[in-house]
């Protein structure tokens, strides 16, 4: 179990979700499906394929009372298309509420820490990546963005996190790390509980998008929200668990170490569409094959950018997929329609980004004041 | 070695000062003695028995050189006389030279961590450890008193250095411990190197006067300032050992868990007269064998405090010692006057203290702004 333990950090893969679900615990989304009049494209795409306790949150939705949406972000580039999911995730369940407020953690000790990136490097990052989700929808009067570098609270919690955990806990979850990265987890569990403080408002539901490969953080969170749930009285969080997408070089993770995998949305939108166009695909090695096999849309990175992103609607994913595997879409012209539409949305992005730089700059410099001394 | 760590929580006690000398490279203090032209107690006593770098630290005095002196506090409860000794090494250290600053950390995020002690309370404990701390004659004008739970940059600095240590240095510097006793050492490495960044200086000498079972958070942060000598032009910090007292009740090391085997600035006078009225001595069985053998100081808690604390002055605490190991003084007397010193002492210090009380209020309230944002 250790030796298998799911890795947050590395550029390794969740490849058996049915595994998560059932080694870890995790439920299937689709019971809850029906409490949702209006899903996200994550959810009626199949993309968010697991929760814990995401039940609690319908709850609080249904029933007027607060929750909080808790995610974050380390900045040490522009924002990415797997970013732009957990965004997209936050602005969906943000919307479904008025008593919803998220809360977004810049991971600045992080950036700082791991890549050397300077406090002063990373606010220039973060203000980028802030209009970015400004630009995806997010309401900022409901929303309270901070740097991890500023937040005493997120510190005291790991600290105190510290002293709940033993070596052997860490290990069980993590598996045998070096302390940097453990002492990193505590801090993650730190941004996930800190909504609950009572200057925020005290005990709530919080819901915590993310990948599949960052359950670690939400089990350690949850384990310590009940270890000091007589202190905090933590509600425990909950998660929604979106599927990882391809990566553009076929590749099983996006990372951004490699810049042929994936695109940013800070990218020239006409450079982004070249690489989609010169993406690996799911096609068959002959025309005529696929016409007669049909594509592997399951493994083709480009079908992805249309599920997870860009498509113009569930309609249209449907019909790319249908397509491709019943042979009648090819991989040149799907390409060249993928190219169009990342080219056209960047476009657009680019320019919802850039007028929402001012609010941006005020989110950010507001941080947690307001809420909290 | 691992095994053989010593151990700067525990309550085990450093019975073999050559050892530390001999096995961890701590210098005898006797040569740099001669640059002291006025020399504390703890120096002229033997009670400093080794440094590390002092010699940096008398450069800067004699240079006119700024250089820090650096300790704190876990305000658990009242002073004890070990932190009165640390008090006593800060104020002298901080009076040979007006380029001094002593920074004194309020270490609230560990009595929180460890103890359940809130930050109100500790607050409120802290105030009046701080008085006691100018009582003791510590220079307001040229000291930075702050508390830890709202330092960030001492936050940033355990998580930056928790980067730059491995999982065996650790265990190699204070025995296989938990997580969160490590977090706790990184932190203490950050308390020691702050003085050094730029908002309060940039780098210089800083020196830590340490009871000698703390050693190996001096070893931590040394090994932290080379680690990152490049990034922060840390100047290796230096240490001043002084040796632990005995505890009234016989033991090696006085607990603040052990009613008896102390008491603190904070007790009644009379109270703790008494105490001493009733400690462990160094007596032989009989005043006839007490004659005929001499008492043995060198395991007497009573002529510990005289040594340490309340002698007059050296000459004084030289006649204790004579007239006890040749049998002149007999423990009866010579706890008697022991008591109406610490008696006199404590309520000659009381008074100080609680004229010090809008001082210390002042001084808390300031913490480090006006030296850093």
């Amino acid at each position: 179990m250790v030796g298998d333990a799911i890795d947050p950090w590395g550029s390794s893969t969740v490849k058996d979700y049915n595994r998560l679900r059932q080694e870890f615990g995790i439920e299937p989304v689709a019971p809850l499906l029906a409490r949702f009049p209006r899903p996200s494209s994550h959810l009626s795409r199949g993309i968010d394929f697991g929760h814990r306790d995401l039940g609690r949150v319908v709850d609080a939705i249904d029933g007027h009372a607060p929750f909080a949406v808790m995610s974050g972000i380390k900045p040490t580039g522009d924002f990415h298309l797997g970013n732009k999911m957990t965004a997209d995730d936050m602005v969906y369940f943000q919307s479904l509420s008025k008593k919803a407020t998220v809360y977004y953690s810049i991971a600045d000790v992080e950036a700082y820490c791991d890549n050397g990136i300077t406090f002063e490097e990373s606010a220039k990052i973060a203000l980028r990546n802030v209009a970015d989700l400004l630009a995806l929808g997010l309401d900022p009067d409901r929303a309270v963005v901070y740097f991890q570098s500023q937040e005493v609270r997120v510190m005291r919690f790991a600290a105190l996190f510290s002293r709940g955990v033993t070596n052997n806990m860490l290990k069980a979850i993590y598996g045998d790390r070096q302390i940097g990265l453990y002492i990193s987890a505590l801090m993650v569990a730190g941004d996930i509980l800190m909504p609950q403080l009572p200057e925020f408002g005290g005990p709530k539901p919080v819901l915590v998008p993310v990948g599949a490969d960052q359950d670690p953080h939400i089990r350690l969170a949850r384990d310590m929200a009940a270890k000091y749930r007589e202190e905090f009285k933590f509600v425990p969080p909950s998660a929604i668990y979106h599927r990882l997408m391809l990566s553009l070089n076929g590749d099983a993770k996006m990372s951004k170490r490699s810049v042929s995998s994936s695109f940013t949305l800070d990218d020239q939108p006409a450079a982004a569409a070249k690489k989609v166009l010169s993406a690996f695909t799911g096609g068959r090695d002959t025309v005529e094959e696929q016409r007669r096999l049909g594509g592997r849309a399951d493994i083709c990175p480009v079908y992805d950018l249309y599920r997870f992103h860009f498509a113009l609607d569930d309609a249209h994913a449907d019909r790319v997929y249908s397509e491709c595997v019943k042979g009648v879409r090819m991989c040149g012209d799907c390409k060249q329609e993928a190219s169009r539409l990342v080219k056209a949305y960047m476009e657009e992005h680019r320019k919802k980004r850039d007028l929402m730089m001012p609010e941006a700059k005020r989110l950010l410099s507001k941080g947690t004041k307001g809420f909290a001394g």
